[in-house]
């Protein structure tokens, strides 16, 4: 476990005798992190815990990148258990397996680099810095391997934190501070918030926008999910994003649309908070709009190009013509060949691939998470990113509550794919009118 | 692993088919909440977790004493982690001890039962209850030792998630809810609250009271402290108590004296708040008022009287005599043998003890906390408790936020017990007043 | 418009010179809170108004009786209008009456003193001090005739500042600040609240409280009222106030019963609040729960008893002897005579009294307000105000919001009392069976 | 009082019988409007004010442009006291004028007028449409006298329900509701915000703003103020409003400068704020900063360049050259001119005018207010309006709190202006070195 140089530095260190208690303030910052979190970690982090961790988090926020590269080394490679009782515990659990040897266990493999993370948590900013620490980790875990102990840590405390009984959903509106708004305009990566009167427009009477914040990040939203309240089920992005929108029709919404969902800390990848967010903004809904009958996405379908064009003779046949076309005109397929679109879509997002389910990352997070896939609209989405990741085409995902566990259960356990009535319509049609000769792309990508 | 009737239960859920999924609601609730327990850890709980947290809980909080002791023995002898990966991993790390292998062993013995805690965090009420059921286990630990494994979980989550960078500091006054209110006068254990005349008159313009809260728990302070604003050191309770109180004299306060600190809940023990609670309201209170310039507390010693009668020779000699006495007559001490008591008190809780610092519990909290004994006082408390515990004498602590460090490093390193230089002179005159002679108790138990 | 004292005291302060404009600190305090009054009503005012206001209020806190008495003398002498300004626009009125000699009039009339009280207002503490000196002048004002017009202006005043638009409904209950809840002890006039336990229960899940607030008089609520929910129309009050509860019934409530209403500030008399209270209260206690399909009061009738002693011949006869005998044996009445007594109490309640309406001021205060006479309830209050104000009577008032316009309209023109078809066949009966005969009370009385 | 066609809709009213008491819907709005706000001041209003002052508020948003100013001609005619009743009291009064019968006047001559307003003022967002209202009668007051009594009781109360006493003091920062902020960009007309990155800078950490509000218009300020943080007295708009301002300099700040305060809303013209909350925001900011030392504005000096128009011979001589020229040529004066301007101008803002002090409305605001001519700065403010108003010249006002009552005094008193030294040097020189010499204005103009 010895790495050499941070041995040097406690050498270094101890040489200057009882200087060690309290760090001398003349040290490289590298060296002086390093001890004082090895303070914190000690017992001497019982009585000034929480001076000891704003020292540690306001120079690791000074730090230059290399040695906060070398910072995140340490605390990778150093901070394991301690080799001598976790060798014992392991030989006793091997000895004889059961509740009490295993729990044993685990007490000794918890390693210290969590106690000093939580230690850490206490200063001022902790939490927002160790999210901060992690998505710099994330970043590097490719090139520096060795920082995967540490980045079990993390995400194992953070998991813990951002638990769903400590969250808090907020509806966010123009009422809501300006610290808090300017978060989702920055965070917005599903449809750009253009500005401050694009985000009003988003936040209107006939708008919703809910997110989950934690106590400890005040100002800033996990999670984020922007709603329209319509009449029927939206089949376009363009109206729900109009500038200039017509008044409000004279019949009130029976419909909410989940039109934009976006997950804000990059440190928090991975800590799942859209399957809880979309639940209860359906249960909030409910509550203050009785009238509302379906609640649904409008999701666009990021995978669906990239698997048309990996099979054997996309962009042969009238369709894959059609499609060349329309993107270098920037115009819009006729209906038939909208049509055939739609039954190639409705087949890339029911397949079930050996129970793995669709390869589409939108649709795998909302069917695992129990909704539907309820229609398959197109034109829906003529911006340049529309086009690029699926030609225009969009889709809605119901979320009916009765149903959510039924779907879930039966997507998780056999990848089956629910769909409604018309999706299954577009399926038949497919199988039925021979949809090899109607494609341009051969049998061999058939399942 | 096999417990027996926990898989002839899985079994008789297993015949009724399908209802697996959804559990029956004719099951008698044992059998009923470990199948919903089940279901929470599964796949389920990703799609419905709430709702299962829910579910689980409120039986939980129904179930009949036997009945959850069932389920609490359930929980801790299953949820075990997977035994193959585990021994795989615990093998790999004898064989190659090293950070990454510690890592992969920690997550191997990181049990299904901490998750399904977190899991059940999510659920309405999740966390108090989580902390009752904490309460209950280790009311019962003595016998049913089989329990630690779900102990040691249970506060393993607890006290990551009570960390103090999730803690709210609020002040407490007349203006607090009253549901906040009546806890303090539920809590308070060191100085009985009376009621709520007593409870107006301690949060006066003249007091302070701060607690901690947690933001899953909004109404139950975790712990409080309350504080007196005077001139000069109080040396006793009953002023401070007084319900008849002279008008604030014409000085303002120069000492702020805290006489009671109470952690409210049982399933938080071993949890501690108490050194960042002092700490933290040192600061606020010197932010509020610049003119304040000590913090003391004014606390019993609880330990004293039990020291005293395990010595041989306790209630010999004149000292001896007079406590006898004045327990019988409800009386006080003369000045002599107040004098004498009082070295006596100071040569307890002076103690090295070989470096474990003195057996008085209170004493050990603050001096490990960074305080320095400051006074010892008589008469202080002539209550009937007063009088058991410590003959009515009483003992400030000081906290000098500039020593705090110090005094906490000499404390835990090598038992040495900081004090003022009155609380020495009472040493001095014992030891060169030959205290043996005056005192009852030989010399057998001096160290 | 001279009145002496006040002239002289002008003298005596212009005599030393500039120290007119900082009132020297030595003067007595009633000549010095009159120079500051003036100087607060004069230009001065502007510039330094909220000190001046500051130090008028504070000193006026700390008047003797009979300084401060001399103090609202000379508010309510002084400050008259210009005598010249006012003659010029009392005679232009006169010799031609119309809308803007009207206007120019009123902006004459308007007395200094009004802007001395507004600029008052501007003062910490400002808006509850003149709250106070209302209540004040009310209580002297049978002795002090003087005071008159100070009682008109500050009754214009403060109904003109507690404007129903400026009023804000609050919800009260166990999470409201104890600062509140203790004014609620303490203005509970109607059924005594005994204690913090009392009001807990007052306050539980099976009741309601609400309350009007003034921004500007944060802690203390102007009105507030008590309600319970029930199944079916409560008859009496015992049940309500009950310490012992029977756990709520399976079925959920029906009905709120308002049981208790109380103005809190005795120098808002004569402002009401009231009628919009309990309309507001009905609008959202049928928003929180659709399932109450009833508002009703359980109210006393404290008129009654001296309307009955009033008649001759009363305490002849069979029910004057059973009124007699219960109150003095505090038993109940039979059924016979209890049926006498709610036909008696059912005339007393209905009578027009040439359009004026019937003589108790709470049947007048809700007749007034929209409700209908509902139910008159026998044995409903034991307790002895109950037994002397109406034998142990009261009575349902029915707030129906479909007809609340029409019975006041009906009540105010013509004095009709609106009542159920349960106490039109009380009324019935009563003419029927020849009540003179049942009644001790001869034809005399009768209308 | 007759007005002819209000009689007629009464009569037409009156013929349809019970129809009188609930308004038919099918009136012609302006006939409806009139008809429910008699409704609404009779006793009618007492039953159901709170419904009736919501349907007249809703009916006059919706009315259009002629309809609306017939409706207020209507409540400026009628309403009047009533002529019998006023009249008896005025003659009383002529008679035997005093403290009582002025009173009993003042009485008889509140009209209903006010009456209605304030029952108007109950129903949802009535203060908000009284404001409008009144801004609407302002801007027709010319053209239509007759609304004047209108205005008179619409400021009358306005002014006395925005007593200071009910105005609120709030921080705004980044951290306000967006809705509040977006008032900010609306209501700035002194140094226009462009757009929300400007408001954000503008609300930095080396920047205050304070606004004040009322509660019953939650989320617009009556007016605010915009503060910067500064050393030394800033002598020039532009580095304030700079949109990259130099990182902070290492010693903090030690002036505060008012650099633009801005009242809202029309409808409460001439109802007076911008004097209290100067003041109090000086407090907060002392409390707030400890270190800070002066308080001053940076204002312009509107009333400057048509003061010199109105002079003969303006424009001629070196001085009208230079700044004709410069004008021309965007360009600045040289020392020597600069010089020249501001003696120019020390002239104009010192002048006592016999006792009415100078013609500029900024210098008149803080002169009466209590503040001092502290310092003219060229160049200061290059915009176009800057030079338009007085060439790129602004001025410093500065607050001190230990003389805010004496230079008001003398202000309001003499027309004293108070100056520093600094201008009392420009004073001197300009006379000392005859100044009409300099000039180009003839001697004619000086006083």
């Amino acid at each position: 476990m010895a790495t050499g140089w941070f041995e040097r530095l406690l050498g270094t260190i101890a040489e200057r005798g009882r200087s060690w208690i309290r760090i001398p303030t003349d040290l490289p910052p590298l060296e002086r992190i390093c001890a004082l979190a090895r303070n914190l970690v000690s017992e001497k982090g019982e009585a000034s815990g929480a001076a000891l961790a704003d020292a540690v988090l306001e120079l690791y926020r000074s730090l230059d990148e290399a040695s906060r590269d070398r910072f995140l080394e340490t605390l990778a490679t150093e901070y394991a258990p301690d080799p001598a009782r976790l060798a014992e515990a392991a030989g006793r659990y091997l000895a004889e397996p059961g509740a009490e040897t295993a729990s044993a266990l685990a007490g000794a493999a918890d390693p210290p680099r969590q106690e000093l993370l939580r230690r850490l948590n206490m200063g001022r900013g902790g939490t927002a810095t160790l999210i901060e620490m992690r998505e710099t980790v994330l970043a590097r875990l490719h090139e520096a391997p060795s920082l995967l102990p540490l980045e079990n840590d993390l995400k194992h405390l953070l998991m813990s934190w951002f638990n769903r009984g400590f969250l808090e959903l907020r509806r966010i509106d123009w009422h809501t501070p300006a610290a808090v708004l300017e978060k989702l305009i920055a965070y917005e990566a599903v449809h750009e918030i253009t500005g401050w009167d694009d985000l009003r427009r988003r936040l209107d009477s006939d708008r919703r926008c809910f997110g989950f914040f934690h106590p400890a990040l005040d100002d800033d939203p996990l999670i984020f999910v922007e709603v329209a309240l319509v009449r029927g089920l939206a089949g376009a992005i363009g109206p729900l994003l109009d500038p200039v929108r017509p008044s409000r029709p004279g019949k009130p919404a029976d419909t909410a649309i989940f039109y934009s969902i976006n997950n804000c800390l990059d440190g928090l990848r991975g800590i799942s908070f859209g399957n809880f967010l979309i639940k209860q903004v359906v249960e909030e809904l409910k509550a203050e709009m009785p009238g509302l009958r379906r609640f649904a996405t409008l999701s666009p379908v990021p995978g669906f190009r990239r698997w048309v064009e990996t099979r054997d003779g996309a962009f042969e046949g009238p369709l894959g013509e059609a499609l060349e076309q329309i993107e270098a005109e920037a115009s819009e397929l006729d209906p038939d060949m909208a049509l055939r679109l739609k039954r190639l879509c409705a087949e890339f997002l029911t397949a079930s691939n050996e129970g793995r389910g669709p390869a589409d990352p939108v649709a795998r997070f909302h069917l695992r998470n129990g909704a539907r896939l309820e229609r398959i609209n197109y034109p829906a989405n003529p911006s340049p990113r529309g086009i690029a990741e699926s030609w225009g085409l969009m889709v809605n995902y119901l979320y009916d509550p009765e149903k959510i566990e039924a779907y879930h259960e039966a997507f998780v356990r056999q990848g089956e794919v629910a769909h409604s009535p018309e999706v299954a319509q577009l399926l038949r049609e497919e199988a039925g009118l021979g949809v090899a000769n109607l494609l341009p792309f051969g049998a061999t990508w058939r399942h």
